[in-house]
Parts: C-alpha cells; sequence; structure tokens
C-alpha cells in the first residue's frame, strides 16, 4: 500500500462531521453526520460487491465471500465532541485498502472477510462506550439500552427510528467468527519513543478502567451577600475533589480525569446548589483501580463533611481488564515482526474479545495525542497499518 | 398592611416563570416569563387609575399624579436562572400596596410618585447587571448595548423588536426626579441576628464588586492514554483557582465565587483543552478588592506554569462602592427607627445613586437565602416592609 492510496481513500471521508473552525469532529451515533459516515461505508462495500448486513444494534458488517470460516476486521465511525479524524474511522478505511489489497495479491477467504463498523463506541451521545458491540454480544440488555436518553433527552429507541430502524430488534447479533482484528491509530507514544518505536504495534491488554459519576450537593445562595463562612459551596469540593483525583493517580501510576462538569445553574452571581462531576479512571490492575478510586471518594467525603456539602459516588460503567489471546497476539506479533504493548483505552475489540479471538494493531501516532483535533498519523504509517493488516487476514482467513 | 392582604397580590403574581420541579423562577429579560410581568404590572397599574411610560431600554413607570415633584420607588421583575420569588419583584408588590396604603390614609402626592420596573437587573440573559438602569441614566451607551448577545446568539437588538420594542430608542431616559426609594429582600442575615434585628433596615452602602473572566488553556487528549506526566489539564488550574478565591477571600474578610464554568468539549474521557471560569469578588473596600483579584490572578499564573496551562483574566464588569446620600438615609432610617446595614449586592439603586439621592429598604430573610428558591421572607415582615415603604413615600412626596 502507498501513502498516496492510502490519502485517496482517507480523504473521501474526511469531510463528514468536521468542525472548520477548531478542526475538530462531531460524529455522535445516529447524528447526520454518523448517518452520512453509513452511507459512505454502503458505498465502499457496493463498490467492492461485498453485502452489508446492519444488525439490530446500528452495527454495520461489510462481507467479503459466504459460507465457512469467517474473519471479522472493522472499528467505528463515532467520535467524542470535537474529536480527532483517526480514532475509528482508521480501522474502516484501512480495512477496506486491506480487501484491496488482498485482491491484488490474487488472496480470497477461504469462507468470509467481515468489515465491521460499530455503533456509538466513545459513548458521547448516550454515555455508555461501546453501545454497539456491547448489545451485539450481550454484554448490554436491550431494556437497559431502550431506557438511555442524550443530552437533549431523546431516547436511543427514537435515534434509531429516526434512523430507520426498528427498536424491536436490539439485542445479541454476533456472527459466528474465528477471529476480529482491529486497527486503531495510538493513543499515546509509546511507538514513537523508546523500546516499541515502530510504524505498527500490536495490543496486549486494555487496562481494566471505569466512569464514576460524583453528585455533589451544598447551598445554593447569592454570591454577593453571603459570608464566606456561612456557605456550602460544592464547587470548593468539586475542586479538591479533580486535584485530589490527580494525586492519587500519580501516586499510583495510574490515570484519573475529570472532562466533565455540570453546575447548576450556573450563573456567575450564584453559590451554586449542586455540581455533577465524572471522574474516568484506569490502571493496569484492577486492585490498583479500586485503591484509586477509593482513595478519591474517601478523600472528597472527608473534605464535603469541611465544606458542609455530601456527595455520592456512583460507578456509571466499569470494565474489567482485557488481556487478549495469547496465541493469536502471538502469531500476529511474529508475522509482522511489531512490538507488543498495552493500552488504557477501551475498545470494541476489548468487548468482543470475551468471546472472540481477539487482536489489536496500532498504528503510531507521533503527537500521542487523542481526542483532540491534533491527533494524527502520518500517511506513510497508515499505509504500512494497511499493509500489516492485509498481511494478518491473508494469515488467518485467505486459502 | 396585613399580611393577608401583601399574600393576596404577592400570589397573582407567583406562578409567572415557576419552575414547579425546582420551586425556583426562570424570569430573563425579554422571555415570555418577563413580559407576563409586564403585563402583570400594567394591569396593577390601570386598576389603580396610573399610566405606564415605557422607555426605550425596557424600563416601565407607572405615574400617581401629574407635575411637580417626583419620587420614584420600584425594583426589578427578572432572576438569575432558577432564582428566588423575593429579589426584584417584593419591590415592585410592595409599591403598588404602599400606593394603596396612601390612599386610604387621604394622602396624595405632591407631584408625582412613580413605581419603575427595570430591565435585566441580574444581567443573566446578556450579562450585563441593572442593564435597564444603566442605560437609562446613560451608564452603558446604546452601541455597546446593542453588541450584546445572549447564550442562544441573540442579539439585545432582536429580543427588544420581538418584544415590540424599538432598538433605535435605546439610550437615555431618567425622568427629573428628586428621589429613587428601592425595597428589597435582605440578601444575607444581618437583619437575622445580632445588633441590626428588624423586620426592616435601611441600606448605608454597596460593597465594590465585579466580575472577572478566566480562560484557562491547556491540551486536549486521552483521558484513558495520556501518561499523568505529559498532560497539560487546565481543569487542574481550575480547580486551584477556586480554591485559591475562596481562600483569598476569607483572609480578607471578602467575598469571592465561581458559580460559573464552561469546559470544552465537556466529554468524560477527554482531557480538555480549555475552561472558562468567571470569578465573582466583592469587598468592603475597593483596596480589599483590587488587592483580593490581584492575589488570585497572581497564584493562577503559578500554577498554570506548574500545570503547563496558560492563563488570561479579564474584568468584564467592575462596579465602585456605592454610598447611599448621608442625608436621605439618615432621614429614612430615623423616620422608620430602623438600623441602616451595608450589603454586597449590586442593584438599580446602585446605578440610580449616582444621579439621584437614593434610599434602599431590606425586608428580612429569615434564611439568608437569595438567587436560589430557599429565598424567602415572612408575609408579616413584607407587610411591614410596605408600611415603612408608604410611611417613607409620604414623608418625601405627599402634600
Amino acid at each position: 500500500m502507498t501513502p498516496e492510496r492510502f490519502r485517496a481513500l482517507w480523504s473521501s471521508l474526511l469531510p463528514i462531521g468536521l468542525d472548520r473552525r477548531t478542526g475538530g469532529y462531531f460524529r455522535y451515533g445516529w447524528s447526520d453526520a454518523d448517518l452520512a459516515c453509513r452511507e459512505w461505508f454502503a458505498e465502499e462495500a457496493a463498490d467492492r460487491g461485498m453485502d452489508v448486513a446492519a444488525d439490530g444494534n446500528g452495527n454495520l458488517i461489510a462481507w467479503w465471500g459466504s459460507g465457512g470460516p469467517a474473519v471479522l476486521t472493522g472499528s467505528h465511525f463515532d467520535s467524542v465532541p470535537n474529536g480527532g479524524a483517526y480514532d475509528g474511522p482508521l480501522g474502516i478505511v484501512s480495512a477496506f485498502l486491506a480487501v484491496d489489497l488482498l485482491r491484488e495479491r490474487g488472496a480470497a477467504p477461504a469462507g468470509r472477510i467481515g468489515i465491521a463498523a460499530f455503533a456509538e463506541e466513545e459513548g458521547a451521545r448516550f454515555g455508555v462506550a461501546c453501545l454497539g458491540s456491547r448489545l451485539m454480544t450481550g454484554a448490554l440488555a436491550p431494556e437497559r439500552a431502550l431506557a438511555l436518553r442524550d443530552g437533549d433527552g431523546v431516547s436511543l429507541g427514537d435515534a434509531l427510528t429516526k434512523a430507520g430502524a426498528d427498536p424491536a430488534r436490539l439485542g445479541p447479533s454476533l456472527p459466528a467468527v474465528d477471529a476480529y482484528v482491529e486497527l486503531h491509530v495510538e493513543q499515546g507514544r509509546l511507538l514513537s519513543t523508546g523500546e516499541h518505536t515502530a510504524p505498527v504495534g500490536v495490543a496486549s491488554a486494555i487496562w481494566p478502567h471505569g466512569r464514576w459519576r460524583l453528585d455533589l450537593t451544598g447551598e445554593g445562595n447569592h454570591a454577593g451577600t453571603t459570608r464566606m463562612a456561612d456557605r456550602c459551596d460544592p464547587m470548593l469540593t468539586l475542586s479538591y475533589a479533580i486535584l485530589a483525583a490527580n494525586k492519587e493517580a500519580r501516586l499510583r501510576g495510574a490515570h484519573a480525569t475529570v472532562g466533565r462538569v455540570e453546575v447548576t445553574p450556573n450563573a456567575t452571581n450564584a453559590i451554586p446548589p449542586s455540581v455533577s462531576a465524572w471522574l474516568d479512571a484506569r490502571a493496569a490492575q484492577a486492585e490498583t483501580l479500586d485503591g484509586l478510586v477509593e482513595a478519591v471518594a474517601a478523600k472528597v467525603t472527608e473534605r464535603a463533611g469541611r465544606d458542609g456539602t455530601s456527595v455520592a459516588v456512583t460507578a456509571e460503567s466499569v470494565s474489567p481488564a482485557v488481556e487478549f489471546d495469547g496465541g493469536l497476539r502471538d502469531r500476529v506479533a511474529a508475522l509482522l515482526r511489531a512490538p507488543i504493548l498495552p493500552t488504557g483505552a477501551g475498545h470494541d475489540a476489548g468487548v468482543l474479545s470475551a468471546h472472540v479471538p481477539t487482536a489489536m494493531l496500532f498504528v503510531r501516532n507521533p503527537t500521542g495525542v487523542s481526542h483532540a483535533p491534533a491527533e494524527r498519523a502520518t500517511d506513510a504509517d497508515c499505509a504500512a497499518g494497511v499493509t500489516a493488516l492485509a498481511d494478518v487476514l491473508q494469515d488467518l482467513a485467505c486459502r
């Protein structure tokens, strides 16, 4: 694969959902931008004579071949708010180009190769990460999914109906496949520095991680007239929580972030009665993660006592560690002569790995930045990623 | 005035703009709720045979009598988001009831008594507090006002046009009056505790106060994969700023609040590239206020250096101290045998005091809470406030 051929197909997807002012992407599940990405997917599949199957959960699979053993590849189109171009779409674009490369090599699947586009991986609209793959594998019950609402109060059922889908079809839909291979842009700098330096790497594991909601309640009051000693200001407790989470994560070599905050009523001249914040926490070991969250909760509760506020900590989603299939990982790494590295990010591959031998390829990201417009990969590295994905699919799926 | 008569008129205004879920009020300038309040005002004026004059700035004045010396009373209808019922409307309802009381006493104005309803005192929609009175007195230029936009991007001109007003009429409109007297719910507990205990008090001064915007810029990145040491997270700088402002205010006996925060993109799994926050700061002395804001800015700038972020501090509005007219203050306090107390809150009375001898009456608030649903005054204290206002108007304006 050449960088130019990669760029040609990549460019056709780039305008969809782009905010030209910020350079970031807004591709929430079942938004207009997401639906345009799905049309792009259908056209690329049709160009290659591949049939597209839509399950009841918003996931698409384009199939090459029929019957027999099957191997799945793919990723997702949707983004975080103002996200980067590569997180997700790179795996889908690379999969179509890998099919092209296999055909040029005269290779064909012994049974089938499928290219998947999973729905709402980031959870930016309905708050549940890997929504499509969790529904596909049965990890999330349809009843629970149907109760989800987006920030505007639109239910998942209504979003599906508006997009021409039938909410009654939500539920397990994983096809019988022998392996799943997901190519993804790297979201750190391990491939750019040190022992792992290479254009493409293979994933060893996904850190256990989760989202915890902090609801802090105090007493709303006038900012100008309320004596400092009379205040019960939850913004103080929140500020302490953010700094405590950072410190506790550093002490443990873990990751903790508060990137989302909601203040009520969010007025300059009012002490807020309540503030909510979301803690994103991740660590290499489950015990480390548990210890981190417990320490933050304990420190915030103690501080709330001093601020005259109260705190409730709710786990919204917690994903255990994923150790990718060792045999498949070693086979892929040996084939590609690629380094093996862990990641702190969740992926559809992590969800599927509980059901299917799964491998992940990472393409080097020189900035290390992800979930932001500065997310990058060179065309040369992306082309190397396509070649690597084609090699893996040929090894696993072709005659 | 009896508590029952107060409650009867008060109840007629209470449903307008009430959020029954929270018990708070949403009465932004020129919103449907605000326009309904203006209709209520016109009906109450008509019931009393008072003519309503609307200036070009959204302010209303209902006049009793004609010619000769004039005294103005009144307040505002608009609220902060989810505000209390009393802040503003109490002064207008009390003014109509004071007129009723004067008539029952057989008193009549030597010239005129006007009841004013000032527009957008809280600044909750267009960001400038005392918008109506500032335009009326010439403290705010019409060009600057016309450039204001609300959170939805609607300009003040469009809001005026939609409400049936002509934006070309914006500008100075203060009628010739000998005095302005504003009755307002207390926004603290000085009248409930200690040396000032009484149902009604008289204002000595308004603290100098202002709003400063903090723009904190870092580097957006993935919450899961970015090492703690590689982060430039403006949320940390913000948290430090909120705690530093609180501490510096306590050290100085001043008030500092961060009640409004905007996080971009505000996603759980993204380190935000930028965060903005608004600092509301007030102090008894201008030097104390200046010292407070300088200390906060210096500490936040130092912390930003450690966080790898940058900080810009912009003064959005700063109001100097207001010392109410000493002669009028002492005359009113002696007449009512009421205590004299300062306040940290801005008011239309503060704006008018630069042009007209001005006095303020405060009605006791047992919770001390304001700008929140728990804002309260007993019907008995409100009735005492009406009687006090009638006494003052009779003393200043009647034959």
